[in-house]
């Protein structure tokens, strides 16, 4: 048996597997020509099916890392239409790797300030009703580099790619709190990985007895290793760090935890160097995903606007879109629903003139809450913050029809 | 260069992008055993990140071949949750096999009564608005073999797995329509694919210049090459035959064209020795997808019984369940949306007192249409009908847990 890298000595992991959960299929694709292809397909018969319907050769998406940064992979969000992120393209971020888990050994613990502590195994999860609903998960550090260090030669998966958006299913969390019987001196619930980071974080006990659900399904199909296979926590709206994958512990607690990852980390310094805590909510946000980075306009023209918008606040009541700058808005189209604490398409079709232009995107959320212009980001959350950025992004058009990131 | 089989000679095409998309990933992984997993996952690394969110190796679902027949593969409804069929999971029904279609030669025209013949690129498609919406697609052939020759060892993908459901963009039929023109004599309209079987169906300009779209994504990415790349028609709640995939021609004409697939097939024998024609629309329909063989009910006690329902006719309104082999009825519970011309999630929560039970459901749509017994189906559509299969499907479940397909 063959020693894979990055696995401690004695457990053998077989290369194959290991291969096809860590090597890049998409990037060894892209690497090979594209074929050659019937000159009329409709003279040649086509190819039989095989087990899963496999992407045109043409189109080989794959997710990208974030510049130096370990266990974090952008989705592509150019390459992307509608709402759904497909499961294999959901951005990840993970503090100690992908950890494997046999869902027949996998349980989960409700324990600490409970009438009854209890053990589910992965089948007993799936016995209880479960919830189908369809959320974005955001990384709280999504936007720093293109915040930081922005260059025109950012693609909306440089600068926005650590969110995602898919139909979840699961059991809600308070269904497994009333099981327990949670006492009334609980006032917060530390959630625990069973990954090798052994992430956890503090959630109030509200949230846990809301719309908070431990989901085993992702897009129709068994969560993916990345994102927490067997079974991941997720908290509508809250930044993806509270969202524990590999779930294995719930304990019912009276006061914040102050784990690693919610005092050192997680914080968002401020000018004044005082620092925000528990800054659970992802403020609205939206991004133009076309025309953006790498495009390239063929001419002046009607040219549509796409983009999406997303607020841990509910649902996009609004998106106004720019094309000079911020100087003026125009309302976008909302494509599709609008459904609470997810991804939500906007378009707005733009007859270009050919001169260089400035496009922008504006959310408004169903609290009224509007998504904020870069200064005045910069000027209340200041230039070194590290978690929660939601400015307003530009992308400039040249005459010649290149776009570039704008900050 | 090697050559692929079945691709005719002088068209080579390279054997990886063959491999990649005729054999059978799943199934190979399936073959090879469960890998050495870390004992405990919380001490050990776990992988990096790859280009792709790989399945857990656990988890390796895979599409099936029904039977006899070539160029059909079933989705595995039993072991999908939640709305949302996979991509690489969509049911696959082609006449000629898959088609490898370049994007950048792909063109669509429209023509015939109309002011203004035109031809679009795929790059022309994607610069109209475009729409946003979760539709099912279903053979009008699916269930014919669990009709015909029903057994108790066969899946719900077995039985029932010709239908998918996807979030597809694309733009509007009728944004085409009115740019060539569409004269006043134009009652239809010709479809037809670019693959080898050149399938061409006639379809009724109302539909045509209502909800049908041509769709050039599914779940957020490119469709993919087995469901059409790059573009494919999608006509909401109308058989799956008629949503014409690598769509490549328009024909607005004044009479049905009386093409092979609205002739000699998609026409529903009845037993008066006659055929249903131009039967377009999927009527209501559900399937219980667990408890469902293979599944074994480990003893009694409250098990969720889960399924889906589905109608051509806008949104589903109601699902019964039934324990008793349909002499009574309850009410199950809608999991999430019921959106229209989409896969609607049902539950119920059975508490079962570990003696033999049938199972079955029974769908509703906003219409008032009732999903009708097996017995009623027959009366009027006869032993040798071909297509809309529809009638209610029962589960048995034996004092041992065992659950088998009972017709």
């Amino acid at each position: 048996m063959l020693q894979s890298a990055g696995i401690a000595a004695g457990v053998a992991l077989s290369l194959p597997l290991a291969q096809l959960l860590s090597q890049a299929p998409a990037a060894a694709v892209q690497a090979t020509p594209p074929p050659p292809i019937p000159p009329d397909p409709t003279k040649t018969p086509g190819l039989p099916s095989g087990a899963l319907g496999e992407r045109s050769p043409f189109e080989q998406p794959a997710l990208a890392p974030l510049n130096v940064m370990q266990g974090a992979t952008n989705a592509p969000l150019h390459k992307l239409r509608g709402t759904i992120t497909p499961s294999d393209l959901h951005f990840q971020r993970h503090h100690n790797g992908i950890a494997l888990i046999d869902p027949t050994k996998y349980s989960l613990t409700v324990h600490g300030l409970v009438d009854r502590p209890l053990t589910f195994s992965l089948d007993e999860l799936k016995r209880f009703p479960s919830e189908t609903r369809t959320y974005f998960v955001e990384c709280s550090g999504n936007g720093r580099s293109a915040y930081r260090t922005p260059k025109p030669e950012m693609t909306p998966q440089d600068v926005d790619g650590m969110t995602s958006n898919a139909e979840w299913t699961g059991v809600l969390v308070s269904t497994l709190l009333r099981e327990a019987g949670a006492k009334t001196s609980a006032k917060w619930v530390l959630a625990e990985g069973g990954d090798a980071a052994l992430l956890s974080r503090s959630i109030p006990m509200e949230k846990m007895q809301g719309d908070a659900m431990i989901a085993y399904a992702q897009n129709g199909e068994p969560v993916r290793a990345a994102n927490g296979y067997p079974a991941r926590l997720l908290l509508p709206g809250y930044e993806g760090n509270m969202c524990i994958k590999w779930l294995r512990r719930l304990e019912v607690i009276s006061e914040p935890n102050m784990s690693r990852d919610e005092t050192v980390k997680y914080t968002d310094p401020l000018p004044d160097g005082t620092s925000r805590q528990f800054s659970f909510v992802m403020d609205a946000k939206s991004i133009i995903t076309g025309p953006a980075y790498p495009e390239k306009l063929s001419g002046a023209g009607w040219w549509p606007i796409t983009g999406l918008a997303w607020t841990g606040r509910g649902k996009i009541s609004r998106v106004d879109v720019s094309v000079d700058a911020g100087r003026s808005w125009q309302l976008a189209e909302i494509v599709g629903s609008a459904l609470p604490y997810a991804h939500t398409r906007f378009q707005y079709m733009w007859k270009w003139d050919g001169k260089p232009a400035t496009l922008m995107s504006r959310a408004h959320d169903e609290t009224g809450y509007v998504q904020p212009t870069l200064e005045e980001y910069r000027r209340v959350r200041g230039k070194g913050t590290d978690y929660h950025f939601n400015a307003i992004r530009s992308w400039t058009v040249a005459a010649d029809g290149t776009v570039g990131f704008g900050g």
